[in-house]
C-alpha cells in the first residue's frame, strides 16, 4: 500500500487537522471530527448537515460553508460517524430553526443519523428532519444498503438545498425540497480499479487488466456486472443509458455531472464527458449545467459516474446561487 | 493500460471536444487545439497565453477565463505544441497591446514559443515577451530541460499574472510582474507511482512497492532520488526543506500550493498539507493563502507537489482577484 499518509489509524485525525489549517474560514472540532461552517449557528437559519464515511473527499467536508453545509461529520473511512458525533453537530448548528440531515442511503449512515435525529429531539428538543439520498440506478441493493445506495446525487442536492437554506427557507420547505431533488436525480458508476482502505492495507477488490466493473459504488462494493474494459464512448452508454431509462425524461433542463472516482485524470473525465454529451443531445435532453471532475471521490480508485438531475428553474437558480466551500465555489 | 479513453491517436482532441461541450463560455479551436478566452481578443488588453504538453489539466486549458489566461495551447501528451499553434493563439489574443507567453522551462516548448514569437513579430508585428516558468529546486538539468524544469509555480504566476492584465496593466508591467513571481517561488514534487502516457502504453517508469521517487518532475522524469517509503510527515520535511534552503525567506506572506499529481486522494493531500504548515509555522513563514488539490498533474501518477511563493501584498491582492475559469474560480 503507498499512500502518503503518517498511520493509518490516524488517516481522518491527521486529514481533518489539515483542512483546519488550510481553512481558517472554518471551524474543525477535531474531537468529533465535524468541520464546522464559521459563524454557526446562524440565527434563524435552517441547519444543513451531513456526513458519512471519509474517503469521498470533497464529500462532505470540502461543501461546507457559505451556501451549501453547515456542518459535516466524518466517519472512519468507509464507516458511519456515530449517533453521538451527529448529535454533536446537530446540536451545533441549531439557532431555533431546526436542521436537515442529508443522508446517503446506507445501513449505517440511516441507522446513525436516526438515532441522533431522536437524541437531538429528546435532550435537546431540536426538531430534525431528514433526507435520504438513494439515486444509484446500478442496484436495488447491496452489502451496504436496503434499496438504492446514495451516490453523486448528494452533491447536487446539498448544493441546491444548501442555497435554499441560505435564503432563508423554513425547515419544512427545505425538506421537501431535498426530496425533490432527489426524486429527480439518478446516477451510476463504474470503475477501472480498486481503491486501498488504509487500515487494509490492500484493494478491496481485484481487476483483471482487461476489465472493468459497471454499477460500483463509492466504496468498492460490486457493480452490476463485470465486462471487458470498453472505449469511452461504449462506457458513457453503459452508464447514461440505465439513468434515461429509470428517469422520466420528456423535457426540461438538467444538470449533469461527470464525476472522477480520484484515480482518473481530468483529460479522461472530459472524454466521458464529450460522450455524454452527445448521447443526452440524441436524447433530447438539455444539458443547462454541468460539473465535471473529482466531487465525491473513492479514496484513488480509477473510475467515474455520470449524475443526472430533471431540474426545474428554481433548482437552477439555486444552484447558481454564490456557494463558497474549499470543493464548489462561485459568485461569493 | 486502462484508461477512459476512445483512441489513443485522439486522446487530446476528444478531451477538447469535451472541454468545448462542457463550457460554452470558452471558444474552442480543435483543428488548433487552443481554448480561448470568450470575447477574445479584448481590446487595451494585454493578451495572456500559456501551453505546453497535455496531460497535465486542468493546466493550462482549466486555467482560461476571466481574470487568468486569454488562452491555452495544447499539445500532445508530454509534447510541446508547435510554433504554428503557438502563432494562432497569439494571433486570436493581440488587441493591440500586446501578448505575455508563459512558457515553463522545457526545452521543446522554449523553442516553439521563441519561434512562434519571432513568426509573430515577422508575420503581423505583434509585440510578444515571455517570462520562462524555472520554479523546480529537484534537479538543475534534466532529460527535457537546461536548467530548473517549470511546474507547480506555473499555476500561481498565471493567476496573478492574469489578474494584472485584466486590471490593465501594459505588457513591460505584466512581463516585470511575471519575473518577479518567478524569482520568489519554488516548486518540489514526487511520486509513489508512476503515470502511463497513452501512446506508450506502458508506465514511463517502475518504483518497487516500497519506494518513492523525490524530485519528480511533471512527466515521469527521473528525481533526485529513490528513496524508502516515508511518512507523509517525512515526505513533508524533504520537499520544504530544499525549498526553503533555496527560497530567501526572512520574512512576508507566502501562497503555499500542495497539489495533487493526479491519482492522490483528496485526504492524503490535506495530511501533507498539514505537515507542510506545521514545517513553514517552525521556519517563521506565514501562510496567507493556499491551494490544496489537483492543479498541475501527471495523468494519474500517483505524488504530490509542494510550491511556495514569496508574495508581497501587491501579490496577495491579484491573488484574491475575482477569478473564473474552470479550475479556479471565485468572486465572479
Amino acid at each position: 500500500m503507498k499512500k502518503l499518509i503518517n498511520d493509518v489509524e490516524k488517516v481522518v485525525l491527521d486529514s481533518l487537522t489539515g483542512v483546519q489549517a488550510a481553512h481558517p474560514e472554518l471551524r474543525v472540532d477535531l474531537e468529533n471530527r465535524i468541520v464546522f461552517r464559521g459563524g454557526t449557528p446562524r440565527q434563524g437559519k435552517v441547519g444543513v448537515i451531513s456526513g458519512g464515511g471519509s474517503g469521498h473527499e470533497p464529500l462532505h467536508g470540502g461543501y461546507v460553508g457559505t451556501g451549501m453545509l453547515d456542518a459535516a461529520i466524518a466517519g472512519e473511512v468507509f464507516t458511519s460517524p456515530t449517533p453521538d458525533q451527529i448529535l454533536e453537530a446537530t446540536r451545533g448548528v441549531d439557532a431555533g430553526a431546526g436542521v436537515l440531515h442529508i443522508v446517503k442511503n446506507y445501513t449505517g449512515d440511516v441507522m446513525n443519523f436516526e438515532m441522533a435525529a431522536e437524541l437531538a429531539a429528546v435532550e435537546t428538543g431540536v426538531r430534525v428532519e431528514a433526507v435520504i439520498v438513494d439515486d444509484d440506478v446500478a442496484v436495488q441493493d447491496s452489502l451496504y444498503t436496503a434499496g438504492r445506495r446514495g451516490v453523486g446525487l448528494t452533491v447536487l442536492l446539498e448544493k441546491i438545498v444548501g442555497a435554499a437554506a441560505e435564503e432563508g427557507l423554513d425547515l419544512d420547505a427545505v425538506t421537501a425540497l431535498a426530496k425533490e431533488v432527489n426524486a429527480r436525480g439518478r446516477s451510476m458508476g463504474m470503475a477501472l480499479t480498486s481503491c486501498t482502505v488504509p487500515a487494509a492495507g490492500q484493494p478491496t477488490f481485484e481487476l483483471g487488466e482487461d476489465e472493468m466493473e459497471l454499477g460500483i459504488g463509492i466504496h468498492g462494493e460490486p457493480g452490476r456486472k463485470r465486462v471487458p474494459l470498453a472505449s469511452a464512448a461504449a462506457v458513457a452508454k453503459d452508464l447514461v443509458e440505465p439513468i434515461l431509462a429509470d428517469l422520466d425524461f420528456t423535457s426540461g433542463p438538467a444538470i449533469v455531472m461527470v464525476n472522477g472516482m480520484g484515480g482518473t485524470p481530468q483529460l479522461e473525465l472530459y472524454i466521458l464527458y464529450s460522450e455524454v454529451a452527445k448521447l443526452l443531445k440524441d436524447a433530447g435532453v438539455t444539458v443547462a449545467r454541468n460539473l465535471v471532475g473529482n466531487y465525491i471521490t473513492s479514496l484513488e480508485m480509477a473510475g467515474a459516474s455520470v449524475t443526472i438531475l430533471r431540474a426545474d428553474e428554481e433548482m437552477l437558480r439555486l444552484w447558481d446561487a454564490p456557494v463558497n466551500t474549499p470543493g464548489l465555489r462561485w459568485g461569493a
